[in-house]
């Protein structure tokens, strides 16, 4: 499963003897931190503000210290310049944990786990994301929608690295992602294995919120400014859209992921509460 | 109505001859130049990469020069070094335009651009984001949703700023913002003139697709990580939320405030579908 792992170590020593340069296993933020830890993710060490330099001790790093002694988590006190040299997002608020890089599942994995939980499968692929915010807002949505797992491709997207981390707000450590090869290939395998599959496309003429997200499915968002790539969208069952009134018509990723993927789920629920 | 000109006049003069250490008086990248040359927004001149820099002239560029040309508006051709030095977002994709700064319209100029067109007003009101990157994303939704316009309080709050413009990949120049004093009295005066007030709010029980949204209406979103503040939540006639299924329970403000407001416009127009 762990298939990612070149360019990845390149460590320099710093005056703190630690490795800081490896960028993609750190979590950065109160909440990014404190997600992480409660998740029971494995953490090798923390470095928090000196407490001589920190205004006082509030109540969510009070919250991460505790959880860190009753995991026998060494804590590291450096002062501000030390934590803002190791810090890759720039907006560490005073915690940094250094951890096991992110491990990307198999789509079987997502499949598997949904069926054990007696429910029909909800997947969202998303078609080449470019922006660390954007793929940590998605797994907030995911998380939040309870949607079982993200796919990825391995090229021409961003991965899991510290930035997405951050922007995901811990929700990092509770969505699984996978990485494939070939998004398309994917596709028609999901469909062999009875998945429906949604394309989001501003060309659509099914509206978002008259489409049926019924039983296994997959919902596709395409990369920031682009959409989908054409192989992508030949590939889906159906496609929708947001209506758009405006001049610019033109929503965020995130956002737009954001409307369709809630309509989704709420219809789900109340297809389910008809049966 | 212009009331926010204070600390706009520390220029510097750089090599280029220009004024260019005034961060609010910039548009920078291809779609907001593109789309603030479309809406007829006064633009005093361009700053364009330099051809022989440029690999080739991409289309997006050539309609922006053929706009100028049409308006006969200067533009200087620069090394990128120059486009560097001048820009505010470092992400100006070869263009960057000198604008009058964004002017705030008046609560009471929204109601009316409503009233004229003949429909009930829908406006979004913003208690205190902080962050450009949301502020944009607000003004793409409400452009793409048909809001009215938006209100955002004068103090604790992001402005309409260079960074906000370029993330509003150009619905900055559609979207009228007005800025008050005082939001909660704001929501009193909105209720006087026949508005219901709709909040948002995570411990709301009333989910947000079972209200009611028609007529004349406000919808409140508060800030990253705190919400609305108490006197403000308490001015509301109703709130909503969100439901959360996942272990996080948190959604970016922009992507929470875009599943409302799209819930909300869809829910308006099946109103006016049966009446």
């Amino acid at each position: 499963m762990r298939d990612n792992q070149v360019n990845r170590n390149s460590n320099n020593q710093n005056d703190d003897g630690d490795n800081v340069n490896a960028s993609l296993d750190k979590i950065e933020g109160k909440n990014a931190v404190f997600e992480a830890l409660r998740s029971g993710r494995e953490i090798n060490k923390l470095w928090v503000l000196n407490p001589a330099e920190g205004s006082h001790l509030d109540s969510s790093l009070a919250a991460i210290l505790s959880l860190a002694n009753d995991r026998k988590i060494a804590v590291m006190r450096v002062p501000r310049q030390s934590l803002d040299r190791i810090s890759t997002t720039h907006n560490h608020q005073g915690v940094i944990a250094a951890v096991a890089s992110h491990e990307y599942v198999e789509v079987s994995d997502i499949i598997n786990v949904a069926k054990e939980a007696d429910h029909a499968p909800l997947i969202v692929i998303l078609d080449g994301l470019k922006d660390a915010y954007n793929l940590g807002s998605l797994l907030r949505i995911s998380d939040a929608a309870g949607v079982d797992g993200i796919i990825i491709p391995k090229h021409r997207s961003i991965g899991l690295d510290s930035l997405v981390a951050k922007a995901s707000a811990g929700a990092i450590e509770y969505v699984p992602v996978a990485r494939v090869t070939n998004i398309a290939q994917t596709i028609r395998d999901l469909k062999d294995q009875g998945f429906w599959v949604c394309g989001t496309d501003a060309s659509a003429t099914t509206m978002y919120d008259k489409a049926d997200y019924s039983g296994s499915m997959a919902i596709v968002i395409g990369s920031e400014g682009e959409g989908m790539r054409s192989l992508v969208r030949e590939s889906c069952d159906f496609l929708v859209s947001i209506p758009m009134g405006g001049h610019v018509n033109s929503l965020n990723a995130a956002v737009a992921a954001g409307i369709v993927i809630f309509e989704a789920t709420k219809k789900r629920k109340e297809g389910e509460k008809r049966n």
